[in-house]
């Protein structure tokens, strides 16, 4: 029996409770699994009064993070503060610079620091470990760093976000609009007051840039994430969707392309009867491509208290038992600064949906505009017919070049017999 | 960097090439993520003059794979000979005898021999890794054994045989029956000329007992399996079952109960719209259940060159990076000896058919013997009528005891107004 590992949380929200729990329910089947104990020793947090519903009878509270990070009766420090500066990273850096291993669930701050973090990480020997960060309880990031190992990745994608998830398969059950089922999200509490940050997409482009960096052996590289989110998904399209074979879905998207990598947060019509269009309500999965592999799907809980904090225990168990494999699948220094391709040189098919005045000539202009920049269609509908009123026209094209489709939108927007801005929505084959 | 990994390979069938080509083809990526080369250094098979397609020059040949286990040249050895016993046990037991860490596919060696040669893995201090041996390319050994370490497990359960759901899928697809679709799968090569081993169940168990040491950190006990396999699957039972709105897939499940641990594989009737029933063709799916995370789901090519050269691969990796965990997620010596369940306390529901004689008093009696075991009915489903010849009545009961169902399905049988054996296939809630 070796000495126990002592561990250190900073920060008692809805997961650092979580992670307290488990350490203290599955205390004696962690203790088989890494052959020592996992000693909850210290937690800080911004108020000492309230209650948590967790025992912390028997451990040092420390007003400053940063402080504890850097005790020496401390052996692994768990960051659940959030948020890509502030303590968090002060939390962060301070206990690498003391030669301890960190844990993280924080995807901003792996986002933005990430790659001088693992840097920092390396020299000091110590692991910077974030299962939690991506995917809740979905091993995933294990999964490519180390179960896929073998492979060389050519995609990696997914449903990387429960809140926008579960919004998505709520309008469609519903058939109400997007407003309304925020709304009723936030009242349950599956959407923040602030939901900017879930349906803009920009928590699945911190999670996506994390993944990219795992898969590919790249730089985290958050910047050149394009990144689209929901709000303009209407009613109207799910149901035109689900009419032509489709689920709309808001994908991850990172793929290894000859110029570079892609990588890429919007909505996406996924065809019903692939794995990824069945992933309903706040789950997650993800979807990883390999040279031998082929393709293996992975799904779970992508949130919460119980997932978040199995993950960050898979982390706990793996330094408890010494194990320690490179931050980002290849040692922090050897990472690829890869080419970010942009993303006018994507391709694919699209899905566009107009409100046109409802009068000859106007299929005609606009599949002139198609034509124009060598854009084939694969499918029309047209279903309501109202001379008064504007009626809506779903087009869907086979592949073709984002730059183009932007071109030919543009000269579309502009005719005067179509009376909204085109939404177009990407089409993302398996 | 360190010295490169000097591999030797025990078996050159098709996972044999396979790994021989992912070391040559992904020799790069592999040396980014270890920090060191991982060098083919040694093979050993039946025939040297046999053409398997792949470079073999500078790799020192063996015609006695015992011998090359041991030969000092050798880091790690790779065991891809197959069966439970003869060579391979040979090759497995001398490579640890001689310290050397063995990376295996075969899950009948280890279905058999698991727990001792875990104990003999880990009292000399090297690793026994059989990540191919389940679920080919996915790579849920090391979801259970790390990615999910933080849970106490209460059940797995998967499609673990690529052949029966293959043959499944099929009948389901084209309304025929079992033995004309096993031919077929045999010609394309999907089944083996002699299929006793998949679609009696026999492979799917032995992955089964792997599977559950794994996630209960219990020592293997194949014996304890209970085996059915799908030759007596009909088509006729695939179409009620969807009609019924569910599919029929060969499951095996493993749980935790307060009497110990259950162990079956036989054909199941799962739901449609969970994970598990939209797996199809070759593929499979595992589905962990633990008391943090919630349910896992783990989808991907179960079998082939490329996916279980990808978990081989990925074993390597570990083994070149130096990760060492418990062979069975605890030491093998701290393995429980839970106690098996049998087959007669399982409880769940049940979808029966009958051929009956289509006669007054038929249901009564039938009724009537369900009744005496307290079982009671779900739903009863009785399409053709016909006074002549013998007609189906599908019944689905609410939860029951095996025993109880037996005792019931005994007394049904006798009647004469009933044809056949009654066709009973359980069904699984998620």
């Amino acid at each position: 029996m070796r000495h126990p590992l002592n561990i250190a949380v900073a920060g008692l929200g809805t997961v650092g409770s979580g992670i307290v729990r488990l350490l203290a329910e599955n205390a004696k089947a962690l203790e088989r699994r890494c052959g020592r104990r996992l000693n909850l020793v210290a937690v800080s947090a911004r108020d000492r009064e309230k209650d948590r519903g967790v025992d912390l009878s028997g451990v040092r509270w420390f007003d400053d993070p940063v402080k504890m990070a850097k005790s020496p009766s401390v052996d692994v420090v768990v960051e659940l503060i959030g948020g890509a500066n502030g303590p968090a990273l002060a939390v962060v850096e301070a206990a690498i610079k003391a030669g301890r291993p960190v844990v993280t669930a924080n995807k901003a701050l792996l986002a933005h620091h990430g790659t001088e973090l693992a840097m920092a990480a390396e020299r000091k020997g110590v692991q910077l470990a974030f299962e939690a960060a991506v995917a809740g309880g979905i091993p995933i990031i294990k999964a490519l760093r180390e179960g896929l190992a073998g492979n060389k990745v050519s995609r990696v994608y997914g449903i990387l976000n429960g809140t926008c998830n579960y919004i998505l398969t709520e309008m469609r059950r519903t058939g109400r609009d997007f407003g309304e089922v925020l709304k009723e999200a936030q009242d349950k509490g599956y959407a923040e007051a602030d939901p900017s940050f879930d349906v803009d997409g920009i928590d699945a482009a911190h999670k996506l840039a994390v993944l990219s960096a795992v898969a590919f052996g790249s730089r985290v590289n958050f910047k050149a994430v394009h990144v689209e989110g929901i709000r303009h998904i209407s009613a109207l399209d799910i149901a035109f969707a689900d009419e032509l074979g489709f689920r709309i879905k808001l994908l991850g998207l990172a793929a290894r392309r000859e110029d570079g990598i892609e990588q890429r947060v919007h909505p996406c019509l996924v065809r019903l009867g692939t794995p990824i269009a069945h992933v309903e309500g706040v789950f997650n999965a993800v979807v990883a491509e390999g040279d031998f592999v082929g393709q293996a799907v992975f799904q779970g809980r992508g949130a919460g208290q119980g997932p978040t904090a199995s993950a960050v225990a898979s982390d706990l168990v793996d330094i408890a038992r010494g194990v320690s494999v490179p931050t980002f699948s290849v040692p922090a220094k050897a990472l690829d600064s890869a080419r970010a391709v942009p993303m006018t040189r994507h391709t694919g098919a699209y899905y566009i949906r107009l409100m046109v005045t409802d009068r000859p000539g106007v299929i005609a202009d606009v599949t002139a505009a198609f034509r124009d920049q060598k854009i084939s269609l694969e499918s029309m509908l047209q279903r309501a017919r109202d001379p008064k009123e504007a009626v809506p026209v779903v087009l869907v094209t086979h592949e073709t070049r984002e730059s183009s489709m932007r071109r030919a939108l543009a000269k579309i927007a502009a005719l005067d017999t179509v009376q909204e801005p085109p939404r177009v929505i990407r089409i993302e084959e398996p």
